[in-house]
């Protein structure tokens, strides 16, 4: 296992509901296209505003995978 | 649109509940004085433990709003 | 109040369900070992995915405390 | 002079056409409303896009300025 | 709008001319292999001397696109 | 107490006698026009150098305090 | 040569020998899929434990590679 | 000496009087536990504000020490 | 597994031979004392000269290990 | 090429006009005193402003040239 | 004078006295080889431990200056 | 010698070997015109690539000597 090659790539999910939501949302989408995920890293947490209230959640990720051989 | 300006300050919400929940109360504060709010960013996460648990977050934003002309 | 010396350990937290969570679990751990704990601050948000979803959020935080005198 | 307190406020100006003339679009909305502008910083730059072609510029700026006595 | 999911690339654009052109043409670049491009972030500016004076500008950029459903 | 707004802002006290006293300037002048004061962090240290000796310190600070309700 | 754009990837090699080892894997792993890479910069150095010695070390890279006109 | 593991902790230490005071609160409360201390590095300062003026100053210190053979 | 906690402590190994080695010999310490050693992270790295040459590395890493239940 | 020694800078250059141009104002004064100029890194983006709009630009930059055998 | 170039050097001063006399100590070093010093920045405090107390404090500064025409 | 000051220059080594070699050789390089040399401190790893290897590595180290009296 000592010698995998891992990519990471950066996506930005959102969601009107919550930050958690945010993030699973871009992981799902990262797994439609791209299998062996193994992690992420929230890169930055921004968000829109509309009629005084959060209108959603915008979460960067670092998601890695493993590089098949 | 391209020639707006836009002004940025920094609040910092706290809530018992959820990070999610510190964050809607800094942006519903904001909103109670300035209008055109457009998104805000978070600057950190922190917040206060009581009796061995979180007593709240507190979650520091920049929040951007457009000049008015 | 102005003399006391604080020291912060650094923990990292999981839960399968939220980073509130993750962050909740990391300091009720602390708890059972060291008395006086005063606030935390988070340094990292990452995860591990599986089967295309997050499998657990890990989020690294410094918790501070009152040195005894 | 040695004792005089500044304030710094974040602006973000736009422009259609250079990185320069946003920070000036920038400087010239605050100047209507402070006097004794002083300096300002690049906090960060970025940008729209549309039609495959920069449409305008963003950038940020700190912008410092003394406090009447 | 709010459940999209975007992806960030990294691409560094030169110019002999200035560091807005240099921009440009890293924007045009990335214009002919994906559409939906939204936005670049400057993350770091640099260049190369030659004969005592700037021979070309190199500005790296993330820029932002949305992923298709 | 959980449910508090905090706004920031960005001050730079100077002194020509120590850094200590910059700030406290800077505190001071926050004072006169702010209440409810709570906290402060140093962003940043600089100075003025004159005849080969610091003419004045330059203490940049973010000064935070709570939002009236 | 002043009009090229780069693209930079980020890959994580790892190798139980070395850090210098673990930079060589991630690079000719790129190699096999990319021509044209230019440079490698180093983002982060980490590794795994096992038995009180480091098992793998893991060096995160960004890696620029002109792009074909 | 060059085979030595040093061990760093990160302490808080407050003063009401200045910077230089908090910090060798931290070191000498530091060194009330710990023998062969050598070093320290300034990690943030920060303070409370009481009345319109520094109530007291707290710097955060990272402390090394050389782990006993 | 999901729901372990990690501590993290800050070591500086030396090593008059190679960063590697340092990294090693803080490695091998902890283990001395703690056992559930899982990774490490390279914060810094630093050297002392000697005679016009290294005289030896000195690597600062974060190591993380589990906490017992 | 591969033992080559390289020694950087950092330089201050301003102008009336623009970035693009305190950027070659900096590297011009360089070469008056310094051969083997090769790269430059933009560090900081800074200026003044006097009656409201802005008076010059300063960006600092590291400016990198081979020592010579 | 907006056409000047300066240039920054880095040095480190040290006081068992103060941070305040540690900077003043490498302001007035460097004036007795360099005219026309500016300005100077903090860009790290440190410092060395002896006997469970401070031994002195170290304070590394870029400091700069105006080259000659 | 809590007194003395200490300058810093930054120089990049580079070598076809390994990250310790490039060290060793800009140290080795600032020993021929500098005496004194005290520690390094490394500040970025790159390196470039050829034929789908790493043809050399460059570490840029900032490298500290005392100022003689």
């Amino acid at each position: 296992m000592s010698n995998h090659v891992y990519k990471q790539i950066e996506l930005t999910g959102s969601s009107p509901t919550s930050i958690d939501d945010a993030i699973r949302n871009a992981v799902k989408k990262a797994a439609k296209t791209l299998h062996n995920l193994q992690w992420f890293q929230v890169v930055e947490v921004r968000g829109y505003i509309k009629d005084g209230d959060v209108a959603h959640f915008q979460v960067t990720l670092k998601i890695g995978f493993t590089l098949d051989d």
